[in-house]
């Protein structure tokens, strides 16, 4: 069912289709990092697998291999990208990196981002802030699958939220976490076994609770953390809309329901008031607040203390997040990563169209 | 079962309580409004019922009458403020107004404060933005009450998180809540009634599911949103973990399992590891990104769409963040404030121990 390979085979076939599209030597380079990324950090669901998406994003004039990219408004703290049609998986580590820059100087920097595109994992882009002794902040907001509480329509994507956090002998804590009970991810895997989902992930058409996997495409919408009112979902529901305002209001993007779809067959909404989608991203300098030394020694007494707390019968430890995460990228970096045969079938097409072989 | 008030009758105690135990006529007006904002949104928990457990704090010398709050480390749009040990309701927004002013010059201001006390409700700090056509922030760890994931210990606070969103011709989008699945103000209503909690809210002290409201009295603890793994608790588990670190790692505070508890006779943690409880704040000038009416017009659309959304049966609209609370405040600013008998007595007996009337 699932066949393996090297993360440098799946970077030369990524960076080879992206030369294709029409990215320059660094874009491709960019592009692959960043997509590949999900894959060493065992979030399948948008790493490789999504590639032949994206090319059919650019196949459709939805994406543009040479963006101009820059910067369009900006204060010593903050600024507003616009990412030209660009790949989000381009533009946004530039993004992040004008808000590097910006808390080189200003102490934090925040960066809104317009016309842009799907960026891959939140988790990647909010990282690159670790080696700079900065905490790094990434969020977008996407097509619209989930319904708001006490709504039917699908009016906020799952718009994720990653934090990235220095430590100091302990790795980073590392949160990236779509503002749904469950990301559509975690959808497809149970929708592929054939399997119900858990109470609060998905409703019907018309609003009521369901445990269909295949929900979304009867009309159903995912719902907010929380799931229903009793259990918080309002809160899942602010969350998500926050992330919108910031990556879209901010910026000048397409916000709820104008958000344009990542499935380039899906045609796009009517009457959009912005450009393309957008993302969000800050970088704050640790030593901006306090000396780094000092924050990180507390990291690790908080990290320890945390995982050394007792555990409910049956779990061995409370998790940091992000160790898994890292924890998968070494074994991926050491033995490979497996994808499923669907996935390399798909790739091997891809491939075969571009005269690149996998 | 309730009595009603006038706000400035409300004010006007708590007014001369708090200059009783020693606040300047500055302290004891910003303290008073603070206080009072969450009786008039509609969050009493946090309102004028907390009075007394102020009062014990500083009677227990955990509170300090006349702090010395200051700037203790600055760049042009962070700073970290010593709380001096002052009531929260103060030092909040003292830590607020320098955001906003950094932000005023940098496009955005942060600031993190350590040895501070309970600061009444996020919102209200976060909304001294609006009126500079700024968006505002504020969050705050607190005694710990919540498990994380996996865990059997309390070792997070509710760690609430507030952002208010100026629009144009809506009011501001203001949101405020605790990142368990319920605020413990909730659990509180329902062990008044007796009546058992939902699924997901609360766990007993072995980290069994329980629906009993006084689980916490028995060991056990609050839980993150999402209520268990399943339904996405350590989402909240992070969002709650993300508030402890911004508020006390990156100020000096006291973090997890180490903040100082709210009531006064529960004993100090042992090995504090910093000073006081820690809050964050963040101010983003609007036209450091777009120009601000850009960014309304956008924001009254967004609004209007979410408000005209189809809803589930039984449902009339959509709720937009802080609109339940602003019709709240202006009801009663109108109508008065209903406080329940007990609140009552209890405020009558401090005023007869500082010899001030109510």
């Amino acid at each position: 069912m699932e066949q393996n390979f090297t993360y440098q085979q799946l970077y030369d076939f990524c960076h080879a289709i992206f030369s294709r599209v029409g990215c320059n030597e660094t874009d491709a380079d960019t592009a692959s990092k960043a997509l590949i990324s999900a894959d060493l950090r065992g979030v399948d669901s948008h790493g490789v697998a999504r590639l032949t998406g994206y090319v059919r994003l650019w196949e459709a004039n939805r994406i543009n291999a040479t963006p101009e990219l820059k910067v369009i408004h900006e204060t010593p703290s903050t600024a507003v990208v616009d990412g030209d049609s660009g790949l989000g998986l381009v533009v946004a580590p530039y993004a992040m990196q004008v808000a590097i820059d910006k808390a080189k100087n200003a102490g934090t920097g925040w960066v809104s981002v317009q016309n842009s595109n799907h960026f891959g994992i939140a988790g990647y882009h909010a990282m690159m802030a670790l080696p700079h002794d900065m905490i790094g902040i990434a969020m977008t907001n996407a097509s619209p699958l989930v319904s708001p509480t006490f709504s039917t329509e699908r009016l906020l994507g799952t718009n994720p939220i990653a934090v990235a956090i220095p430590a100091g002998k302990q790795p980073p804590f590392v949160a990236d976490f779509a503002t749904t009970t469950a990301a559509n991810g975690k959808l497809e895997i149970l929708q592929r076994k054939n399997k119900p989902v858990p109470d609060g992930w998905v409703q019907t058409k018309n609003g009521s609770p369901s445990n269909n996997a295949h929900e979304l495409k009867e009309g159903g919408a995912l719902l907010p953390l929380g799931g229903d009112r009793e259990h918080g979902s309002h809160k899942g529901y602010m969350l998500g809309s926050i992330v919108d305002i910031f990556s879209a209001i901010l910026s000048g993007a397409n916000y709820g329901p104008w958000v344009p779809p990542f499935p380039a067959y899906v045609p796009m909404p009517e009457n959009m008031p912005g450009k393309g989608i957008g993302h969000f991203f800050g970088a704050m300098r640790i030593d901006a607040f306090r000396p780094a030394q000092d924050f990180k020694d507390n990291m690790d007494q908080w990290i320890t203390r945390f995982k050394q707390s007792a555990t409910v019968e049956g779990e061995h430890a409370v998790i940091i997040p992000g160790e898994p995460e890292a924890a998968m990228e070494k074994e991926r970096m050491e033995k490979g990563i497996d994808l499923l045969n669907v996935v390399v079938e798909d790739l091997r097409g891809l491939g075969n169209r571009f005269g690149i072989g996998f």
